[in-house]
Formats: structure tokens, sequence, C-alpha cells
């Protein structure tokens, strides 16, 4: 069985439209050196963006000092709503001094520590988009309480802030997070009520890993003979609830991110 | 059996009697009317400071308002390394604002998001100090790769941002947090290697809930009777090692917490 992740995204995408009717809000997409990969990111992102009538730019740099200088600009530009770093960033650069940079009041993707910080006080204005839209996808599908949550993968962007804000008191669930050196991946998902994968590998999570009845949260993203598949083996859909890939995860977090664009437009201060 | 957590602490207070001889480290405490515990914690904390070279100034306020203003004069003061704000915070006072309002690079404690967010990125210079002592124990104590570790706890000082670093690439522990809606804690606690207990409730992890030879953190402070007891029964110790209580946990915290007053004292700016 599949969650309909599209129904979630177009309800996002309508209080958006909603609220960039009445505004002008604009994101500026930043990238260093991108890899055709990123730069048709980007322009899927900015189809996106224009669907929803937020405005669009795409910086591309060959140099970080000219990307630096860039950002600060876009961080002090009042027309400017939300900023985006296209990752990963070339091999040397410094992520952390690099998310520093980003004004946290503009960092839709939620890199800037202090937003990661806020996390651990309950406060998710700025949550990463992809952690959060795992939420969202969770807290329409059932009740977290006292359900118990393995997490694969300990990204910045994904495991770490997503299981903070799973323990969160009004979702209080119990949140394993499991790696490469976890001993027995299988036995610790065998008895989740629910998985998020985020491991990067095609088709990492197959059926018997699963229990019956399990939600799977596919977070994967792989190119595997010119086709996109997650991390979740299909055939888990047969025994579970789980996300599809390509269609799940993935656009409730640009749903969230062009979201969040609107918002800081529209309140025009911190929220 | 017992890990000799005064042993740990004293390696760390001989550097930071090191570093204090060199410079005049100060550390400013805060408290908003503080009750009697509260008052006997800072007077104790004076001591261990002027027994390491360490000035300390107790600063108690009736008014959030004169806290603030206060607390910001000694962000900006060049003299002052360390800021301490006694907690619990006044009933109504937003612990996330006052936090905020540290100079980041003097947050002894790790109360400021950003660094917490920092964890994210495994910089941990300003953890929080207790999970960063319970961090220190640990490591001095086992190897974690894949060592299943169990949290009790998701407070914002012990059990999430422990969980974060348990988690960093050179420590690599599998991590479980556990809290009040958690359905099984005994299931969860027989089956791990490592157990970090942090839920305020004097003896909660009995002797049954620990499986032979597991190592078990003892956060808690509890007073029974006018005696100090911790989170964990003592018969605990007779079928896995336990930090004691008092000279535990608690010992290694202020060592910590010292240490970073005279290491900023020592490097004069950011490190």
């Amino acid at each position: 069985m599949y969650i309909d992740c599209k129904t979630i995204a177009k309800s996002i995408d309508e209080e958006t439209l909603n609220l960039s009717s009445r505004v002008k809000p604009k994101l500026v997409s930043f990238a260093i050196n991108p890899d055709e990969s990123t730069l048709a990111y980007l322009r899927n992102q900015q189809k996106k963006a224009k669907a929803l009538n937020i405005e669009h730019e795409i910086l591309v740099f060959e140099s970080v000092e000219t990307f630096q200088e860039k950002l600060l600009k876009a961080c002090n530009d009042d027309t400017v709503h939300g900023i985006f770093v296209a990752h990963p960033l070339p091999a040397g650069v410094d992520e952390l001094k690099i998310a520093c940079l980003i004004n946290p009041d503009k960092d839709v993707e939620g890199r800037n520590p202090v937003n990661l910080g806020r996390l651990m006080y309950g406060e998710e204005t700025f949550a990463p988009c992809t952690a959060a839209a795992v939420v969202e996808i969770l807290t329409r599908t059932t009740d977290l309480t006292g359900k118990n949550a393995v997490i694969l993968g300990r990204s910045n962007t994904v495991g770490l802030p997503l299981s903070v804000m799973l323990l969160r008191r009004d979702r209080s669930a119990t949140v394993t997070v499991c790696h490469t050196k976890t001993r027995d991946i299988g036995e610790m998902t065998a008895r989740a009520d629910i998985i998020v994968v985020a491991v990067g590998k095609a088709n990492f999570l197959k059926p018997h890993m699963v229990r019956e009845g399990a939600i799977v949260i596919d977070v994967g993203i792989n190119v595997v003979n010119d086709r996109i598949v997650g991390d979740v083996d299909p055939e888990v859909a047969n025994r579970a609830t789980l996300t599809p890939v390509p269609g799940g995860v993935g656009v409730v977090t640009t749903a969230i991110l062009m979201n969040r664009v609107a918002r800081i437009a529209s309140r025009g201060d911190r929220f």
C-alpha cells in the first residue's frame, strides 16, 4: 500500500498559492560548480516556483569567494525571502561556515545551526525541509505517541533533526537512529512501527526487514539504469504502508520549501 | 562495579589549573528568584571555581528585566569569559529567548541554540556540559562503535544533545531515546550495552532492566530523606558498571564547565 504524498503536497501548495497571490515572494538558489544533476534539480525547482507565483533566481558560481559575497548580499536584500544553497558543496568548502552565513530568517532549508538547535527547544519554523516533510507525512498518516520509530541514516538534513522532531512532546515517538556501524539493522527495523530510510542506497530495505503493517518512509533518490528509485525495495509495499519514489517525500519537501518562502514574504519579518 | 568519575574530573581539573595559572578566567552565574537548593548549588560552584583559580560572581535578581540587562552587559564584558544561568527559570519566562541572549562564545553550559545546532555538524566546543560529561565518561570507559546505547530522557540539556553526540562518526553508537510515552522501557534497556538515565526519578532503573555487563550512566540527582540519590537503583552495580551518585556525572560536569571558562580566557576569542 502506498501513501498518497501528492495530495499532501497539493494541500500545502494551495496554502502557498493563497499567500503568494497577495505578496511577491522570491527564492534565490545558489550553486558552486554544479554538476548536470544539480542543474536539472534547480531547473525543476524553478518550474515549481513559477507555478506557485514565486519569483526564482538561480545563481551559479565558479569560486567560493564570489559566492559568499553574493550570498551575504541576498541575506541583506529585503526583496529576497528565501535562500537555497545547492549541496554537496565542492570538496574543501566548510559546510558549517557556509551554513552560518545564511540569514536564519531566510534559511528555508534549515541549514543554519541556530535553526537546527531551535529544534531541541521544540521550535521548528526552519526545520530541515526533508525532515519536516517526513513529519508532515507521518502525522497525517498515524498517531506517533509511543510508536517505535527507527531512522536509518544520521545526516544533519534528515536523520539527526528528524530524531529530535519525532521526540517532541506532541509526537512522542520512541526513536532509534541506525547507520553503517549499527550491528544488525534488520533486527532493529523488524521491531519498528515506523521506519524512515535515508541511506542513499537503492532498494536497501528489503521486505524481510519490515514487519507486517509498519509505515515506511522512503527518503532515497537513486538513479539506476536512468530510472529514479528509492532506498526501499518496492516489494515492501506488499506488507507495509510505503511512500512512493518518485512522487513521495520529494514532492512534499519541495512544497514545504516553497510554502516557507511565501510565508516569509507574507509576514515581512521573523515568525 | 563503579566507574571512578573523581579521577576523570581530577585529570580535567589539572588541565584547568594549568590554564588558569596563566590567565584570569571569570565565570558569572545568574539566578532569578532562586530557591535554597539553587543557592546551595551556586555556592558549591563558587567553591569549586576558587579552588581552580577562577574568579566567580553570583548575581541574583528579582525581575527578569534587570536580569536581562545585566546578562547582556556580561556578554559584552571582555573580563567575563563564562556565563551560567541557573535553571529552572521562573514560570512564564521563555527559556529559548533567554538562551538566545547568551553570547555563544561564553555559553559554557551550551544553552544557546546555535551551540546545540553545531552538534549536528559534529562541532562540540559548547556542547551542554552534562551531555559532554557523559561522553567523556563513556569514551574513557569503552569503545562506542556499534554499541546499542539507550538514553532515558529527552531534555535539551542531556537526552537530545547526547543522542546527537553519541551518533557522531568517531563514536558511532546506535542510539535509542526513550521517555514517559515509551511503551516498554525495560524491554529497551534490557537489550542495551549502554544505558544513560536522566529521568529525575529516584532509583528508577532496576537491576532486572539491565543486562549483565552493561555500562550504566546515572545522571539523576534526587533528594530522598535528606540524602542525594541517583536515578539508578544501587543494586544495578552488582551486574553492571555504574557511575556513582554523588561523585559521578556531577563532578565531571562541573570540571568540564570550569575547564571551558579557563579555555575561553586562554584563547581570548572563539575557538
